[in-house]
């Protein structure tokens, strides 16, 4: 099942939007929102997976022509956003970068921090930043949302707390990092609105793709419309979605709308590029001494987006430009 | 205003509570929740007020005897809970405990973390711990709710975004904090959920208490209903409320309904006691070497209220005791 949050108000307006990305219907009578849905899963999943059976069979008759430009993020603001660092080669290259070790529990001890989730910018919106020196970036990674999950909740017992899945496009201020980690009590200022794909999916619509808590598809990210970097998601993830879920839910119940993000997407194997521009940069230290490509200004544009093994979108395109803000007086 | 929620749901019911804490109306005709009232305030709140000045006035017929047993946090999750530690004086003495220095830009740049907001437990709901071996402690603290707040919003312009108040126990798992900010990403699995007073207020239920920023009165705690620390949150607060609403907004947008905590209540005079555990921990340290006051255990009660100079309590009263937690199958 694929759903999406037209833009409407705080929360968005649901809708069902077909497995090609091409048709959508209105699912506002079933649940308002996502967040709805959410909260009352077991009960709205089958009704909304009935409508979605009639949509890509054709058989409905008020749909229309999905438009992602329309789309806010599926959760336009959640109460929960938790990131992961589960490509670990990528921690331990912006180490590599600046000389450090990386304690050996990175492998077996998954990094996480909480975000800021009480509002998206949508899959098409611009990142609007205020200052450029503050070294805007881009990280591709793959996000699950959860449903209610207890305290003390298992990997082994994870599989069923993950209704949906997403695309993220989580901003990061590179220059802004240093000096608030340095603090120690992590990030803040350096990580604003992180976007979302315009569709969420079940985890069903990855097919085979969707193996023990990890996605085997490469994530695709375009740069101003040059490629940048297809990473295969399934490659290289130290820690699964499971194993992720298992590290929020050790000290605390979990709430339903919880959005996991696996962090960075990235391979060992350099040929297939990255997902965001500090590893590359790092990339370039490592080899030559010193970052040559810089962050993102205005009018830079991200591209993000994953395809089936038949090259359709399965997501749809999360695409972003950066533009200056100004406060509104 | 004193707004709480009756427990029902996932966010509770909206009522109005009269100033001396003694009655309560229904106000869900209104505005369901307090989530919903947050979000169209500047329509909301004069209907609200309207109501609470008749409840006041003991002119209204369908009111009811307040019982904070029956509430949520006022709001019982939210899109967003940073917290500060604008007592610097408590961030000194802790480094202090362990021979650190602390940095000098901790005087002037605020430290903040994000916390989770999923789910926070009611102002009489236990505190469900897995291990007591996590080292489980109280923070007695302030915080104010905004309204929507535009990215950039200055601390001479912050004053209008704060729409209430609350008191909060921002529950932390000790001895979890120094592995997980060896880490470099914050605290996670070691601040689980936090409770807030049963009755959030306008700010002007502060009357002269409230000036610049800061509330001038003490913050009582009492450990098994024993007297632990009564200092004064108008002294010592390095970073005034409108200084965290600054910071918090510096690279984003910040929506209706966030919750900004002050950090722990610290006063420099000893005499005041303290708003934790841990801060009393570092004395014994500091004077005698090693800490003697152990981290609460299963059964341990803590209560924490704010009154005014009359000596009626404000907040109501958080009083949460520690019990067992044990995962339902």
């Amino acid at each position: 099942m694929k759903l999406a949050s037209l833009k409407h108000g705080r929360d968005g307006k649901l809708i069902l939007v077909s497995r090609d990305l091409s048709m959508a219907v209105d699912a506002t009578d079933i649940a308002p929102t996502l967040q709805s849905a959410l909260d009352d899963w077991d009960t709205i999943a089958p009704l909304l997976e009935k409508r979605y059976a009639s949509l890509n069979n054709k058989t409905l008759d008020n749909t229309f022509t999905f438009t992602p430009t329309d789309c806010a993020s599926p959760l336009p603001r959640a109460y929960q956003w938790v990131d992961g660092s589960a490509y670990v080669n990528h921690v331990e290259l912006v180490r590599k970068a600046r000389n450090a070790t990386m304690p050996e529990t990175f492998w077996t001890d998954p990094l996480m921090y909480q975000g800021m989730s009480d509002g998206f910018v949508g899959p098409k919106d611009d990142i609007e930043l205020a200052d450029p020196s503050w070294g805007c970036d881009f990280e591709a990674e793959i996000a699950a949302i959860t449903g209610d999950m207890p305290m003390g909740t298992t990997a082994a017992e994870a599989s069923s707390h993950i209704k949906l899945m997403m695309l993220v496009n989580d901003v990061s201020l590179r220059n802004l990092i240093p000096a608030e980690l340095a603090k120690g009590f992590g990030f803040f200022q350096s990580k604003p609105a992180s976007a979302f794909s315009p569709v969420a999916i079940t985890p069903d619509e990855l097919t085979d793709n969707w193996q023990a808590g990890k996605v085997h598809l490469p994530l695709h990210v375009h740069l101003n419309n040059e490629k940048f970097g297809s990473p295969d998601a399934g490659v290289d993830m130290t820690f699964d979605f499971y194993q992720l879920l298992e590290h929020v839910a050790r000290s605390r119940h979990v709430s339903a709308g919880t959005i996991v993000g696996s962090g960075t997407v990235s391979n060992v194997d350099r040929s297939k590029g990255s997902c965001c521009l500090a590893e590359k940069r790092m990339l370039e230290i490592i080899e030559g001494g010193k970052a040559v490509t810089p962050f993102m200004t205005y009018g830079d544009k991200v591209a993000i987006e994953m395809f089936d093994t038949n090259g359709a979108s399965i997501f749809g395109k999360i695409e972003q430009t950066v533009v200056p803000y100004s406060k509104k007086q």
